[in-house]
């Protein structure tokens, strides 16, 4: 074991401090990435604080890595030293199960381990995110980042892109799809990008016409004020798909009506109590109201690429290490275009 | 116009009563059926007794309707007079609009004319339904009814057969697919019935023990007491498809949790309020929880053409006209195996 520096929560309650952890030597199979740069997921506010109620301490968090190949085991394939190289939300699983075998690891039926604040699979311990001087993962855990991305704007990739890629994907949004973006936040703005594309008619809904300018220039054609009773009425039954990225209250069943029929609602957001659906909302219509979470390691790759073939990166404001509590509360007030990454060399 | 004799409702604090309406001659796309039979539908006492705030007094329900044709219009070549004919909750709609053109006349963007309470497209008044001794149809709205199906049991095809039939074949429930049914009423047990012709492996899923023995005389495969903590264990995450058939409040997040990964459940069923979804409850597993509403005329059809080739019909109790109102106390009780229908001999 080495010890590495790192950043994490000690309880609920207390900030994010320096800390030391141990971190494995690479075993046969094992990638070392000095990681460059961690993007700060609202996952992780809510882990160090313990809001889900699963928390470990000391919390590690950070599931946005990105860095340069240090080392890898004997047995390694993919990855060689000095290769730019990724790690996200998932750092093992069985392998064995019919959705690991389906490429869909998050939901491994043996429980995927995530990146921080998950038991590892052989017993040894909590895993650490990325808050971190250095992460040692599977090599089947560890994603390439293309050469023309630039490595600070690519790290949200890893949770924030993978998250809004993967249910496009899934639900077939390409050229002449009808997408409606509901949030502009971290994941929101991924999926405008991404949507757009994907060749999709991308309108961005809002309750707040702030974000009107800052939509269109992230490719939105289109921009729907939700308080504006004219603008919805446009919009009612319009949409094939949308991506419901908000994780604060508001009321599906408003933009179920949006939806046309056969339509598809995808939340990715987490709401912090279940939200009543009216039969009616999902009835008329044949519509559905789905969930997604992450992706798949095949599927995160696949992201990759094709943001590297697109050129799309996430929008950040880059910050040093010791400026994660100072973020944190920002990131409670929804101060953020569009994701914080951490800059390690900070550490 | 001629006068008919009927039985409907002049409010909606008095029982149903007998009635004289009025239908039209046939016009030149018109069938007159004399109507046979009329299944007695849970939408009927909704709509009698306003309990959707929509109903329009005098009111005469009744969609499952079944009869002979007694005369056709100048222009009518798909029946003739002595053929069996259905009516079922559709009688109009625009025919133009993409989804009547995609035979979705359900969903009609103009707005569907239903069996009884719409107004008719053309100013005329209001619909009335099957409670009564004939109707006149448009003849695209018509069915067939093959002849080894009994016409008293093939009533509730119109609409339990429907209302179940179509969530079945969109979401392509066939050989090798985990169905669930949840509720065994009227339209439970067709979804049971149509199910297990359609190849899938199908099980009822009930709080109540006795139902097992119909459930299983019905075809189910098996029965899983949803009250028994060690059955509901054994089918966590097993079911591709939930056919969800319950009006009354239940909680979608606990069968939601008993679909597979990118399994769907569908509600046919309108609960009285709004059913709180925690998002966890979709997005852990990448499920959909989704809404199906009768069918449209072209597959109607083909859900006639399917009973017929499978022997399906609905199991009835058949009543006098003047029993109405006991049927739907019975109703409300729950106290009906599957359907009442209507002997129309006895209005």
């Amino acid at each position: 074991m080495s010890s590495v520096k790192a950043y994490g929560a000690e309880s609920a309650t207390t900030p994010i401090v320096p800390l030391t952890i141990e971190r494995r030597e690479p075993k046969p199979h094992d990638v070392q990435i000095e990681i460059r740069y961690c993007g700060v997921c609202h996952s992780d506010l809510h882990t160090a604080r313990n809001e889900w109620g699963n928390a470990i301490y000391p919390c590690v968090p950070g599931h946005e890595i990105v860095g340069v190949v240090t080392a890898v085991g004997s047995h390694v394939k993919k990855f060689k030293v000095g290769d730019r190289a990724g790690v996200g939300c998932l750092v093992d699983s069985c392998r064995e199960c019919a959705n690991c075998k389906d490429g869909l690891e998050q939901f491994c039926h043996s429980g995927a381990v995530f990146s921080y604040g998950s038991p590892e699979r052989d017993g040894s311990g909590i895993t650490h995110g990325g808050y971190s001087q250095s992460i040692v993962t599977h090599e089947d855990f560890v994603l390439h980042i293309a050469d023309n991305l630039p490595l600070d704007a690519a790290a949200p990739l890893l949770c924030a892109g993978i998250t809004t890629y993967s249910p496009l994907k899934y639900w077939k949004v390409g050229k002449g799809t009808k997408v409606g973006v509901l949030g502009l936040g971290g994941l929101g703005h991924m999926g405008v990008k991404l949507a757009v594309a994907m060749g999709a008619e991308v309108t961005m809904l809002s309750h707040s016409p702030s974000k009107e300018k800052d939509a269109k220039r992230l490719g939105a054609h289109r921009f729907v004020l939700t308080s504006d009773a004219a603008q919805v009425k446009e919009v009612t039954g319009y949409f094939d798909f949308i991506l419901d990225t908000v994780s604060a209250e508001h009321d599906y069943n408003f933009y179920l009506g949006l939806l046309r029929t056969n339509g598809t609602m995808v939340c990715v957001g987490v709401p912090p109590s279940p939200t009543p659906v009216a039969a009616f909302s999902i009835i008329f219509g044949r519509k559905s109201l789905a969930g997604s979470l992450i992706g798949g390691l095949p599927e995160t790759q696949e992201m990759l690429d094709f943001c590297a073939e697109h050129n799309i990166v996430s929008d950040i404001e880059l910050i040093r290490m010791d400026e994660i509590n100072e973020a944190y509360e920002r990131m409670v007030k929804g101060d953020v275009r569009y994701r914080f990454v951490i800059d390690m060399a900070t550490l």
